[in-house]
């Protein structure tokens, strides 16, 4: 088994995601070369051993590993496209957060230039980079995945996803979904229980293990959605989940109920299509079927 | 300090909840009569050493604590009103769901009767009473909060929020608002996925210790929100929150954006309102004020 501290990596781009993706690499180790568009990015990781250079195509020469955390899709063209001849042969791991089409447009261009692409999703902020719960999704090239996982790890847990390079930012686009879909529910219960005189902390220091209790509802939610019979004995019906409750309550508290009023309409639609008695799985064919 | 395992208890109600309450209380040493509307459904928990009656008035002659987990509002009334003589001097814990107006009624209801009255929000499904994980919210009389919290504490973790019979319904009904959102956006994530060959199952597998992970979140959101300065730095912005991405993903994929459209409208009121630079927690401001 080779060693891999050794092997040289160019990071293009030190926002918040990319100095901590940098950082880390330096932490293991790596020899790292780092570039931003605007000056003044790189001081704290120059004293950590980084070497700063001041154009994209001095970061690109540097490695065959060359790491992009742009803005945006729009960046990556404008950064690398007068270097597609200088690509040519190298490894590019786009981890710039883009949209599935975006991201096999981007492999289709590096193919054009001979460059190995490999696109990746985040799940995790800056801060937890190289921490217990950071990961990172990846899709499109195999090779360099295999060549490069140990140096990715030390992001995160690294995990492959298909040769189709827009697979990594779907997944990623799923997942922020939860997530953000996850946040306006919880500030949603904050909002309602604020004029009975609870604070946003307490009502987070209830919801927070709340709601990591009830992720262990996802699988049994799952393996009807995958089997495709709602009838299943012992679910909750979707007559029983019913929010009228909980947005009465919501307007009795005098504020918006559009948060829970969402998940109240793809309950009706199976309710009102005669499906009443069948279980809350069955949202997913509201969410299936385009209104 | 009392031993309490001798406490009478009967409980009212043999759903899958209450049969779960009252089995809790048998396993822990309590003396427990049960009753439940429609014959049939108390044969394990007699044979757990239960004391089934026939009527409710004689369950409630039976012990001076009083459970009652019933269907709904209407039935808690139907149940007691013509035991309101003989619960006088008795405690009654409500857990059956209801909203916090009915609750406040029902506490009305129990003073005029001379009755002790306290409200209960159960955070558990039936198979997690007495497990870890479990937990009651309590509100209305101190002081059967007090005498019975041992006994509560068979169940799961008890808290009590206050004299207000209502709040332990609306703390409930909050936290049921995080819950069934949170189910709505991993729904809608696996119907994102599954276009692309990943069952719900797969994507369940990476979405439970995702979203575990991002609760951890909660509290930040939180103190900006108490805070009530949503330029504090180190935020998220808004715009950088901006749902446009994962929105074109599932519409792409063919299916519903209603999902995550809910939150992208909150998103984008604040920002229309000239506040893209503020952090996400500026969120809140569209749910408290309906539109």
């Amino acid at each position: 088994m080779t060693t891999y501290d050794d092997v040289e990596v160019s990071v293009l781009g030190l926002g918040a995601m990319g100095s901590a993706l940098a950082a880390a690499l330096l932490k293991a180790g790596h020899p790292t070369t780092v570039w931003n568009r605007s000056a003044g990015k790189a001081g704290d990781l120059v004293g950590q051993g980084a070497v700063s250079v001041d154009t994209a195509g001095e970061a690109v020469r540097a490695s065959r590993l060359v790491i992009a955390c742009l803005l945006d899709h729009a960046s990556v063209h404008e950064v690398l496209d007068p270097l597609a001849a200088e690509l040519t042969g190298r490894v590019l791991v786009n981890l710039t957060t883009t949209s599935p089409a975006q991201a096999r447009e981007l492999a289709a261009w590096a193919a054009d230039a001979g460059v190995e692409y490999l696109d990746g999703g985040i799940m995790a902020v800056p801060a937890m980079i190289g921490q217990p719960g950071s990961s990172i999704l990846y899709s499109g090239s195999a090779v360099a995945f295999e060549q490069y996982k140990p140096l990715f790890d030390q992001w995160g847990a690294s995990s492959y996803h298909g040769t189709d390079a827009g697979l990594a930012s779907l997944y990623d686009l799923a997942l922020l979904a939860g997530m953000y879909v996850m946040f306006a529910g919880f500030v949603h219960g904050a909002a309602m229980v604020a004029p009975a005189g609870m604070t946003a902390g307490e009502f987070a220091a209830m919801a927070a293990p709340w709601l990591t209790a009830m992720t262990g509802a996802f699988q049994e939610i799952a393996t009807v959605v995958d089997g495709g019979d709602y009838t299943v004995a012992g679910q909750q019906s979707l007559e029983f989940s019913d929010l009228g409750d909980i947005v009465a309550a919501s307007s009795d508290q005098g504020i918006s109920t559009e948060v829970v009023d969402m998940v109240q309409r793809l309950i009706r639609r199976q309710i009102d299509a005669g499906h009443g008695t069948d279980g809350f799985a069955r949202i997913v064919e509201s969410i299936r079927q385009p209104g």
